[in-house]
């Protein structure tokens, strides 16, 4: 689990509610129907526009988007490392019996083990890549269709408050809380976008984008060990994914 | 018929309609000139951007964007293996027997009963793809441009119904009214955005999508036949278009 | 003509008409300084914008882009057909005399009369399809750009508006008509956007697209017909531009 | 110079002139304060987005977008033409004696008479027409920067001074006053957009695509030339360039 | 370190608080749960966007767009010129001697010394180029994230403020500055934008593309040393990285 995600919720929480709190009462940014109106509305767009297969991995997508933890490229690296020594000392065979907790990896492993030809493994692990960023750009693609949707229902909410409001003029003490309760649906609106679907959609993609690369090291690394090259250029070349900074420094390498 | 589309419909409208309710009358959300101005504007701009033909392909396609079934990849891999498997008991020529319910696939078996070579089925069958994706992209472009011109022509009405209200302001308890009656324009115009037509335009986007990869399983599926493939080397082809959770798993076609 | 268009126009304009009519008095919706703060404003930045040369065509591209019939594809192929029989039955050189309206279908013929090579024909009529792109495309891209300053003026006229009037509030009774004048630029510009310019600027692409497709089947057909091609198997290729429903019905094609 | 820009940059102001001149006086929209926040603001914002270098360059470029009259690509290829039949009769090294009072036409002419290799000229003058493009398309996107930026200090004064004036309402006939001074800098910032910037940088996009035109068929015309080939060749091959109206009419061409 | 963008953060404050000072208390634009609101939102918005490591990075990438110089390309030459000159008259080896202070300069001399294969030293060389424009793209990215999320709680917070102010207005005396407060979150939304972020963003892109540049000179450098190009050879190679101004006036070439 990522900390930064869930910390990130918890401190945007904080902030609005405290803000909330200074001002007095909690219960004057509850109102029933307009949170109806706003998580219905926004709801039944997402309904309209996915068909029910999509709909029913939306909630899988967005939780995996909040609890999973961004792949680290560089450890992985280090278990492909691994693996390719054993490679060398013993057989591809081996790699089989190599305990190994990553799917995609022991997946990787297995097709070697079979000795499949290189083109075959290259060709089956690419189509999952393309499967996982396809996967995950529909659900980042729901998340930003919910992210204009809340606003736009919290708008059509407000709109109809104020013209109920503005019908019913006769009681001017009314007028204020009339007003507050039509803006609360923008507010929702608001907070669909900006809290609860734009961080999670971009969170996706970035979690995608790190997914794929550790996919294609990990591809990289088993056509290496494959190939038979030693584990010290198979280094190099998947180092190659990562920032300098991440790197083995070139001296090490050398000897 | 997908009954996500429909239900979320009809959700989208109970939900706006109890938030009308619980604010009292319906007859304030009505006022026909307002009507008028926004369905006659966004009508009349759309007939000035489309010719008359694309205009009247316009209601096919919305309905079809709201009561389609989205395709099954899945059970249509199943049909073409089963196809598969006739035509290697028997021939290709005994596909053309088979009763076929989807119109592409009995298509693409009559091209290949009648033995027209491979490039030639891809080809014609390539175009029918892209002529179906152009069609779908144009409903969806007709859709989108709708959801634009509704809030522009809602913010117009608003605009002449607020200069009519300002410049007759001798009667104060006229002007709440007034102002009510201005927003409804605008009111409309969002209505006529999130609720009936960007679903619409974002579904058919889905749908193109998912029946241009239905066609392509069709096309590679006959094309697989023709080359007289054994059916679970086709079906392996065919699955590679499915999300890896759809798929049959490794081990059953193993053996 | 295409009737869409004017129809639309027509209608989007009584909308609106009549929504002012309901209202009361038209004289409160005409003010000639805030018209010519929009107008003049919008079509001065379209000056800055664009050198003279093309301030000129800017009337011809608008008037086409209203009054020019969607082209059709249909009827071009038959008579491209036609063409081929004649030159079946007597020669490429008869096409010369034959009455053909369409300019460009005119020039083709000419070319290939002249007997010219078949690479030199599809050069040339390629820069021609490219230019006619260019042109629309530049006329579109000027409607769009005049779509974004009618609004950008009218807020500026309304900012004037509201600032006379705000400094200037001794006389209660006259600051609901200010403000309603103030407003006014808002809704020139706005209508400017949604009735004059956009819709005027899909129609151009719209239209650009279908004469690039005609013209493209034009060249198809020649090159079709110089190169001595039977009329079917024309009529096929050409029809592959055309959408399904549009195509002659295959079992006619086959006898 | 194209009387274009002028006379729109003319309009412009005259137009908003005025209507600021009907309203009363001129000196309520003019606040000290307000426009060094805004112009400030937005040249701060100028210099944090780009080095020291490209600000030296903008005053250069925005000169240029608004002086500078389009090139004419018709009267260059006449003189292109011109210098090909001077080549023809005499030589090419006859040509550096001839006065030409384009730069980039020199340079080509220059290269010609070196009697260096077409591939050397063509890159040598290719690479200065990315160079002008890059330094043009810099200059647009420096200009679309602050016409991003001068709306956004305008709303950021605006908010400053509303603030100020919702903190003091003790004297009720301030407050108008101090309203349409709040309202001045999103004015000012709209004025920035709208007439001071968008427009240049558009006249810039346009006037580097002429100008890379303009090059091209220079650069065209020089190869034809170092070629041999026959003026009239390279006519017809320049003539690509142009819009089919300006082009020299075909029958002309036959003879 | 670029004075310009020093300059434009002081400048852009210096008016903004000149505005601030005009109008009377500095206190008033201040409000402790607003801040926390708007700068505690968009920093969890961003936790909640990014894994931890990307965060980590964030501040060094700011003040790397505020502080660094854009690198100068012509002076890249001159040294590049110089080490050329070096490697011609002693040798490629006689380069590791040469005190360079450029790091990637460096790392690219010694892979020369070392006698590494030309296409590998390419490769070495061009993967930092690619990851130093993936680390400042990411960084850009983030900068806009938070150029939209500011204004967002911003919206959130002064919704807030506004249904607190609504909900009691019993004493008309507060109104006012209940509002002034609720607006306060809006400014400082917009502050984060157009001060605090989208400068920075658009900065970080200028300096990512210079140092791309610079690299890329270093590179086309290095490779002409190795290949043992004369140094005059190299410069005209490397300027055409420059702008015209910058480069050698040819005629001091040509000697």
């Amino acid at each position: 689990m990522d900390i930064a995600s869930v910390a990130g919720m918890l401190i945007a929480n904080i902030a609005i509610l405290w803000a909330i709190y200074l001002g007095g009462s909690f219960s004057i940014f509850v109102d029933i129907p307009s949170i109806v109106l706003v998580i219905g509305g926004t709801g039944a767009s997402t309904m309209m526009k996915w068909g029910m297969d999509d709909l029913k991995t939306l909630l899988t997508v967005y939780m995996k988007s909040f609890f999973n933890t961004m792949p680290n490229s560089k450890n992985m690296i280090d278990e492909v490392i691994k693996l390719s020594e054993i490679a060398r000392r013993e057989s591809v065979f081996a790699l089989e019996k190599v305990p190994v907790e990553d799917k995609f990896l022991k997946k990787a492993v297995t097709l070697a083990a079979d000795n499949r030809p290189p083109e075959v493994i290259s060709s089956i692990l690419g189509l999952e890549i393309s499967a996982l960023e396809e996967r995950h750009g529909k659900g980042a693609e729901m998340l930003e269709a919910m992210a204009g949707d809340g606003p736009a229902y919290g708008m059509i909410g407000t709109l109809i408050g104020l013209v109920q409001m503005l019908q019913n003029m006769s009681d001017p003490s009314s007028i204020g809380p009339a007003m507050a309760v039509a803006l609360l649906t923008t507010l929702y609106g608001a907070l669909i976008m900006a809290v609860f679907t734009n961080p999670m959609a971009a969170k996706l993609k970035q979690f995608s984008k790190a997914e794929a690369t550790k996919m294609n090291i990990i591809v990289a690394g088993i056509l290496g060990i494959v190939a038979g090259e030693n584990p010290r250029t198979i280094r190099e070349k998947l180092e190659s994914f990562l920032a300098p900074k991440d790197r083995t420094p070139t001296e090490e390498k050398k000897e």
